[in-house]
């Protein structure tokens, strides 16, 4: 599959693009700077420059001119710039992809949330979510928006993002503990669900556990 | 009608209170803390605690307490606190109470948005709404929810606040230019629309016109 990544220079987005790569997929990397062509361009992965400030049409004729195939989200603050940058790159640009991927007759799209944000409207908040605030409730909006558009989409919603080295083996679950998870394991994730109909319209959170990728994948 | 006020203390909302009880109205001011309960009882003006924070199951509560019948959003941060507040309360803080409003049974919902922020997905966004970035943004999310829940809705888009006294003349549309509007003049406009089926399910700008209030509002 043609696969354009969001936020390919980003840590989840470097090591998906790779396994994309080594997958037999073709990723398209987005990036926002023509200073980051080349590390991509040395490794022969296309890219494609746009940034999420740009208009929803001119997204959509991105999106239509590389041929993308699926779309994978994958750009953010991480919670740690401040909310002004959260609330316009990981909730309205987030929400002007979704709405440029529709546009676009696109129809898969995978995004990467972050453990437990749906939850934020609960009557009981976990902590965790809590103490993210704007962050979790900038990610809740766009994974609102996501499961009422028309796209085929899969949210996953990975625990504290570590660098140790995959495991290959993860637990998912819609109620698993705030643990934590190597980004090589969700960019893993990621390449395993691109194509898999039944994680069509799914979300669900994802921690290192005891389960291959494969299987737990399956059984969702 | 028995109105709760959400952003009671806030400059649109004392004086609204003031004119929905001149109005024979009944005004519920949702006030933050319990040493703001003075200014509005030596009016005689009834008060609930509360704030945005708040569950959903909490403020539908509160809604149902105070037996209202018309919710009025005119909380926020104006676009002058750090863009974490402006998520948390102009975005966050007014889709919980259009959830919790939902919740509660009431249907009247009249929300005071800000001039031209339903143009933020445009492809030309005008310069006043793109230079309120993450404060536009954020209010376009609120009207959006609102524009898609079950109730009779109202969205209110005032041009640049003053603290003029009131002219009662007005100019509503969708695409007026971005001109300014007296605190008052807003006030009069929300306490007229109450009952007005007219107005239900309508989004409109409002800035200072040549119409008087009656008649703009007639029109929409």
């Amino acid at each position: 599959m043609r696969v354009l990544v969001i936020g390919a220079n980003g840590q989840i987005g470097k090591l998906l693009v790779d396994r994309l790569q080594q997958s037999g997929h073709t990723p398209i990397a987005m990036i926002r700077s023509s200073e980051q062509i080349e590390q991509f361009s040395t490794q022969k992965i296309q890219t494609v420059l746009g940034d999420l400030e740009q208009s929803i049409t001119q997204l959509a004729a991105q999106i239509v001119k590389v041929q993308a195939e699926a779309i994978v989200f994958s750009a953010g603050s991480g919670g740690h710039t401040g909310a002004d940058k959260t609330l316009l790159i990981d909730l309205d640009g987030a929400i002007k992809m979704i709405e440029a991927t529709e546009r676009s007759g696109v129809k898969r799209f995978v995004m990467v949330s972050a453990i437990g944000v749906h939850k934020w409207h609960d009557d009981e908040v976990p902590q965790e979510v809590k103490k993210g605030s704007y962050y979790s409730a900038a990610k809740y909006y766009a994974d609102c928006w996501l499961e009422v558009s028309k796209l085929d989409y899969t949210i996953l919603r990975p625990g504290r993002l570590t660098n140790h080295t995959g495991t290959g083996k993860i637990q998912v679950g819609r109620d698993v503990s705030f643990e934590s998870i190597a980004r090589e394991d969700v960019a893993e994730v990621i390449v395993s669900i691109l194509d898999k109909q039944n994680t069509f319209g799914k979300a669900f959170d994802v921690i290192n556990g005891e389960q291959l990728i494969s299987e737990a994948i399956h059984s969702i």
